[in-house]
């Protein structure tokens, strides 16, 4: 851009106008050159914050990003589709959702993140297993998907470098929180890896990042309208995250825990999630015309084992000790099974997920910086969701360590967690809308 | 601060929260020792920006400022005043405020800046005085104050390090407009010097940064309020800068109409702010109890020559050359003078101030950068006032250069910046208002 000023374009956000697509696009190129300090990004993000983006400039953003790096793109005849989660506590979903996808006849190229604070990541999870690699090229991530109908992977050096500068400086200048901003980093990874499909797992409850429905509903719209803009069909489904999902919330017990589903076992809320969301990428995909005839489909290929054969594939695929699925010691294994107390009788009124994710960092389930390092045995176990009715002193759930002081410690925060009262409470539902 | 996280003060700020003391102080400081990174402090400048600062922030921030670095204390018995001007287009006020001051008993500390974009700086006019020295320690600076009763020094590296660097961060992510980051800026140095009584010339207007009274009233009220908070006296003073102050636009040009002022021949507009600006200084002070006293001691100390010979005294302690007060030649020379016409006849409503500023920074009167290099000799002489009577060609003015060919762009772009209608426009006051 000939006369480019990046201090022009702050303050052309921070008075609330609307910034041009080539603005956006210079300034962010300029920033992956390192002619844009960080400093002005910092001020442009925040600025952003405040003033919003409007559907056209989140596209163009959008578009910067996914310039930035490479793109791949799948023959026409298959039906590529993917899920998105913003993140829980005990969301082992993408475990079970990509090999029953793949087995229905979905391709996913599926690309996850590691955890960071009180919500675990996907790749951490598949890294319980012994070898199972996640870092592979562009091109060799598509010739796995190709191959196999589906992939587990890390985000490469390659695919929208943009977002991952930018995320970095996001997480430390407090400006994650914009959905505008939220919508480019979501939709450039999903449009860049080639999904045609999308199905969006929004989170709301005391887990997730999102209060409310009134902001998740914005968000989704955003989410939609850019996905339109690129021709990518977006489905967006509001999930409960007052609670955790499923049993077990740790690397390596909700790899295991995965698994068993597979093998016919799955608890009813990881169940009425998953299929929830395979059908409706079956469905945007036009692979079923129904969510009946979808859902026959997905009971199907769980109890003829077809699902735990595509997981088996993969993992022999990428490496991974295949094993896992009838030894889950090799998972990882913990010293310490210390017992979580309910302080008194009565019902759960309410969780607190985000403490019971930020506890388990204690046994190193999770990390609070890139950094740290993880246990793949650590974790939980834990029994009661909202509304279940608990007596005094009863054993709700376990923490599984080895190191047993910080295994007391979080079993102690974890039994603080739960909002135990005499008076009943109702259960709440698992699935709050759809967009 | 035990367990302080800069993310989380930024986050404070952005949701509208008022930051303690401690996270301001703990803030600057961690950014003053390279623990807090430029684009988290840019952050947090821009969710200034938009949540604003309550007075106990704003005093906070103005301490952590003047603790950064050195504060000067002068002897009781001693009336120490200042005067502070927010800046505009041939603004050479300080020249002989200083010297009137000082001639009539006012101790005053002056710190003064450099130009920048369309505003002069008193620096620069000062530094068309050959060997005129303005960099001083804090004691060197005190000594001559004492001596002389003034002195005329550019900001040490010891005042106030904190705004000296978060002002250029400010710059260049476009958080300068923000009343409490103003504040701070322009109080912490004008404590920290050792004023007692402090008179503020906020300028509003084409040539200024404040565009109207409503939003320099409230920056006025955040001035006195944080002044009281440290014991210090403020007044401020609107003023009028919709055209350009006095005659003389340029460094050297305006240094020596600044002497020819001292010397009995003041330019009316000039006048009449000088002298309403000392009188302030003086009554604040308590040198005299009425402005009419004030206003007579004032014109007697110009009549008398004893201002005259003030500012004599201390370009010699200052190292310049004494010669200027009678040969004007030593501030500069241009070697070619090209008139500013008026396209048409008729009266001045309004006059592009502003652009007049940036129109002579081609003849390198004024910088765009802080490196830019000066020309002390160039500048622009120019009559008319809005309300004034122009003939069509009529030479309303010239500007000086050593560069014919920007001299003459100068020269287009000047007689563009005035309005001229066929119909009458009645003069505009000077002083718009008080606080």
């Amino acid at each position: 851009m000939p006369g480019f000023n990046p201090v022009e374009i702050i303050l052309k956000k921070r008075d609330g106008k609307t910034l041009s697509p080539e603005e956006l696009s210079a300034f962010i190129t300029g920033f992956l050159a390192d002619q844009i300090p960080e400093y002005q990004m910092s001020a442009l993000l925040m600025a952003c914050y405040f003033q919003g983006l409007n559907p056209a400039e989140i596209a163009a953003l959008t578009q910067s990003y996914i310039a930035s790096g490479d793109s791949l793109s799948f023959d026409a005849s298959l039906a590529v589709a993917d899920k998105h989660s913003t993140g829980g506590v005990g969301d082992k979903i993408s475990l079970m959702l990509a090999p029953i996808a793949a087995a229905l006849g979905l391709t996913v190229p599926m690309i996850s993140g590691r955890g960071l604070g009180h919500t675990g990541g996907t790749l951490d999870k598949l890294e319980a297993i012994p070898g199972f690699r996640v870092q592979y090229t562009m091109a060799e991530f598509k010739a796995l998907v190709e191959k196999h109908g589906y992939a587990l992977v890390g985000q490469s050096e390659r695919l929208v470098p943009a977002d991952k500068r930018i995320y970095a400086l996001r997480d430390v200048t407090a400006t994650v929180e914009s959905p505008g901003l939220i919508t480019a980093s979501i939709m450039s990874k999903k449009i860049a890896e080639g999904a045609r499909h999308l199905v969006i797992d929004l989170k709301i409850g005391s887990g997730a990042f999102m209060p409310n429905i009134r902001r998740a509903s914005e968000l989704a719209e955003s989410l939609i309208r850019t996905g339109e803009s690129f021709g990518q069909k977006v489905r967006v489904l509001f999930t409960n995250m007052n609670s955790p999902l499923g049993r077990a919330v740790g690397n390596g017990l909700e790899t295991a825990e995965a698994i068993e589903y597979l093998k016919g076992n799955p608890l009813p809320d990881t169940r009425l999630i998953t299929e929830a969301l395979v059908s409706r990428m079956l469905l945007s995909a036009g692979l079923y015309s129904s969510e009946e005839e979808a859902l026959t489909a997905i009971a199907e290929v769980v109890s003829n084992g077809k699902a735990l054969s595509k997981l088996e594939e993969i993992i022999r695929a990428q490496n991974g000790d295949p094993r896992v699925v009838e030894d889950y010691s090799l998972l990882g294994t913990a010293a310490h099974r210390v017992p979580v107390l309910a302080p008194w009788g009565g019902y759960v009124h309410s969780i607190d997920s985000r403490a019971i994710g930020y506890a388990l960092v204690k046994v190193k389930a999770g990390r609070m910086k890139v950094s740290d390092t993880l246990d793949y045995g650590a974790g939980a176990l834990l029994d009661p969701k909202i509304g279940d009715q608990v007596s005094a002193g009863q054993a709700i759930g376990e923490v599984l360590a080895n190191d047993l002081s910080a295994a007391e410690e979080a079993a102690r925060a974890i039994a603080a967690a739960y909002a135990i009262a005499e008076f009943p409470k109702t259960p709440e539902e698992l699935i709050l809308g759809e967009m």
